[in-house]
Order: C-alpha cells, then sequence, then structure tokens
C-alpha cells in the first residue's frame, strides 16, 4: 500500500472485500451500504471512462475500480472529501487510472469533452432544501445529504452532456422520489431502464431506489430487477447482502 | 348455493379459499393470479361503490366481495364473460350486492354518476395492438389480452370521472408499461401512491406489476411495497402466496 498522511480523525478501511482501502472520519464523512450497491449495479465498462459524481471521499468509484478496468474520475465539491479520494487513490495505487476533481460538478464540462462518457456513478444529496429540514449537522454530511450546491436537474443536465449516445448513468436515491427522478432524466433523454429495489426486511416497504438510465434510450420496456432484501427478521445480513460485502462462495 | 345452467364447457370453481365461487370455461375465459393478487392489493372501502372494470367473467370483483361489504359492479364488454359473471353473481346469493353491466367502459357514464365511485378495480387487456402482435387465439382471450376495445387513455379517463375526489383505482398490469401507466394515470389526475411489484421468483426480474392511485392526490411520496415473490426456486409456492390462496395460519 502507499504511504499516506493520516489526519487525527480519520482511518482506513476495506471497501467490502474488494481489496480497496478507503479514507474515512466519522466526524467527516464514512460511506454507506449506498455506495457499496450502487457500484456493483450497473454493468461496469472495462474500458473507457466512468465519473462519480458527487463523489464524496470516494467509496463509489474506489469500490467500483476493484470491478472494472475502466478509468474513473471521482468529481467532488467539498475540498476535505476530495482531498480524502485523492489520497486513498494513492493509498491503492491507482493514480494510473484514478482521478480526482475538485470542483462543482456545474462545471464538469471544463474538464471533460462533450459524448466523452460511457458511465456515471452518482450516489447525490438525497433530500430537498425545505424550509423544515434540520440542517444542523455536520457541514460535511449537511452538504453530502441535502441539496444545497446541486439537485437532479443539475445532474442530469450535466450527464446528457458527458455521456456518450448509449452512455449509461446508474444512480441511488430514494424511492420516495422515484417518479420525480424518471421524470427529470427523460426530460433530459435519459431513459431509465433497469430498476432495483433494495429492501431493508422482506415484509418492509423498499428505502433505497438504484436506476440505470441510457442516453437516448428507446422509451419503454424498463426492466425491475429481483428484490434485495438486506436482513434477515433476525436482523443479519441475507445472503445477497453477504455476497455482495464479502464475495460469492 | 343458488341453482345456475352450466354451459357444455363450463365448470365451477372456488376462487382461493374464499368461499366464493365462479363460472369458468377453458375454452372461453378462465382467471389468473393476477386477479387474485389485484382484489387483495388495495385496501377495499367497507361500505360504497366499488366498479370492476374490465371485469372478465367477474373474477377480481368476485373475489374481492369475500373482503368487503361494499357495492360491488362488474363492466364487461363481451357478452359470454358478462352472462358467466352474472352466473356467478346468482349462484352465490351476491345480487343484493353485486351487478353486472354488459356494455363497453366508454359508455360507463351512462349508468353512473359523476364522482360516485369509491374505489375502481382493473385488470385490462397488457399487449398494444401492434402489426406484429399474434391474435390468433380464441377471440375471448384476444378481447381479454389485447388492447382492441379499450386502453390506457380510456381506461383513465373513465376512472377519473367515476372516482371521488380521493377514491383510488388499483390495476394490475405488466412492469415493461409502468412509465407510461405512471404517465396517463397522472394525465388524468390520477396520482399513483403504492405500487406492489410481483416476482415468479426471487432471482427473476418482476413479471407483474400492482399500482394504486389517488383521484386529486398529491405528488411526491410514492410507497414501494415488499416484494411479493410467487414461487421457490423449488417451483412451490411461497408462504406469501400461499397465504393469499389458502388463507393465513
Amino acid at each position: 500500500m502507499g504511504k499516506i498522511e493520516l489526519k487525527a480523525d480519520e482511518r482506513i478501511d476495506e471497501i467490502a472485500s474488494s481489496g480497496v482501502h478507503i479514507i474515512q472520519s466519522k466526524e467527516v464523512f464514512s460511506f454507506s451500504i449506498d455506495a457499496i450497491l450502487l457500484a456493483r449495479f450497473p454493468r461496469l465498462p472495462q474500458r473507457g471512462q466512468i465519473i462519480d459524481l458527487c463523489a464524496g471521499n470516494g467509496a463509489v468509484g474506489l469500490f467500483a475500480s476493484s470491478l472494472t478496468k475502466a478509468n474513473i474520475t471521482e468529481l467532488e465539491l467539498q475540498d476535505r472529501l476530495a482531498d480524502m479520494a485523492q489520497r486513498s487513490i494513492e493509498f491503492n495505487h491507482l493514480e494510473n487510472r484514478m482521478s480526482v476533481i475538485n470542483d462543482n460538478l456545474n462545471r464538469a464540462m471544463s474538464y471533460f469533452n462533450h459524448s466523452s462518457t460511457d458511465l456515471i456513478l452518482c450516489n447525490p444529496p438525497y433530500f430537498k432544501v425545505e424550509s423544515d429540514s434540520r440542517l444542523n449537522e455536520s457541514q460535511h454530511y449537511t452538504l453530502a445529504r441535502h441539496e444545497l450546491t446541486t439537485n437532479l436537474d443539475e445532474i442530469f443536465d450535466i450527464s446528457k452532456k458527458l455521456l456518450k449516445s448509449n452512455g449509461h448513468i446508474a444512480m441511488v436515491h430514494r424511492p420516495e422520489r422515484f417518479f420525480e427522478i424518471v421524470d427529470k432524466m427523460r426530460a433530459n433523454n435519459l431513459q431509465p431502464k433497469w430498476i432495483q429495489f433494495v429492501y431493508p426486511k422482506a415484509d418492509s416497504p423498499a428505502n433505497i431506489l438504484l436506476i440505470d438510465a441510457i442516453k437516448d434510450g428507446k422509451q419503454g420496456g424498463e426492466v425491475f430487477l429481483p428484490p434485495l432484501i438486506v436482513h434477515h427478521a433476525d436482523g443479519t445480513y441475507t445472503k445477497e447482502i453477504n455476497d455482495i460485502y464479502y464475495g460469492k462462495d
């Protein structure tokens, strides 16, 4: 592993059983199951360009790097998180095919050509900024969770520009915003095609949405993939989740 | 049970373990699991008016009659199927709260007042009429399966007129037409709110869609109910399906 400097609050974790490690901090930012589920959700291109939008400390792209040899760029607004992602790339010796851009995603076209990207991965802020939003978390978590610096319209507008025709965007989000996401994707020529719902338990409503859309894809024929159930009734992980975290037997 | 006359090709079956019986015919029409899943899907009003649109031989409304005391009207275009439904109502002595209208659903407003209905149940034809559609089944099955005499636009236009504000329409359909259904519901002020996907096996994509929309409901906050899985890997029914068919232990 590369030699890197850790700040006082930081630690290094392995992402699932991928062999890839990540710098985290409970105070600043730690990845969640959503990042893991997103990275293994789409069919990853084995070459070409992948961009991880709203990358945070880089978990989605770092985990994806264990599943593909394509180039992966992490795009993250927050300096501290982008710095963590950069040091994680160095720690894993992935500089030859991973990089970080520390900027607002609305400036993405300063860094990439139009229609240059094969796949966008995006784990965006989930929550609308409403008068009753509780924004009293740490600033890093607040920006990661609430649509303060970006929103779905902007993400899909940029994605439409970045993606090749027939390129994909795969996103993780909340099911209660599913129709809004579908509407806004389609308004940007991103046709949702594969959807997977994640359920905390077999008898609970879905709490995570995974959605994969094709730029310039044709309408109709959407596919709802097998349900992903996270926990057994006794709270232990199901086989599907164990396989994702620890690999198949 | 009432005394009724059966035609040569007809038989009488019990619907699940409901105690309600139905006249069927392999040559003409027999209900499928879709009808059972639809009838138990929405919260059924315990009084007021339920209409079963595209009723076929009446399975959805007949099964629903075992779960509610509300009035239920079966609306069916095909004479033969409407006649089977009528005789099933008589056989079950349900004439006091069930009836059949044998007409085109585009004439529904000749029979009901605007904003008179609490719930619409609808198991419509699933398939678009396209040049490559194979329409070589029996005429009864063809009309029940293909959008020859009605379509989603018409069904939702009529439903919007029939339903009270905050009344519901619950529909069973195919997942590959989900976005089209959602679009057309919303174009008629029917806001999809509860969705449940049905999977033939735990590791298969969904093959049945259940969707419940509210007239004049507000947008957002859609709920994706726990997945319904029909078969175990060995082909036997799961507990959920056994419970629906044979009642809970």
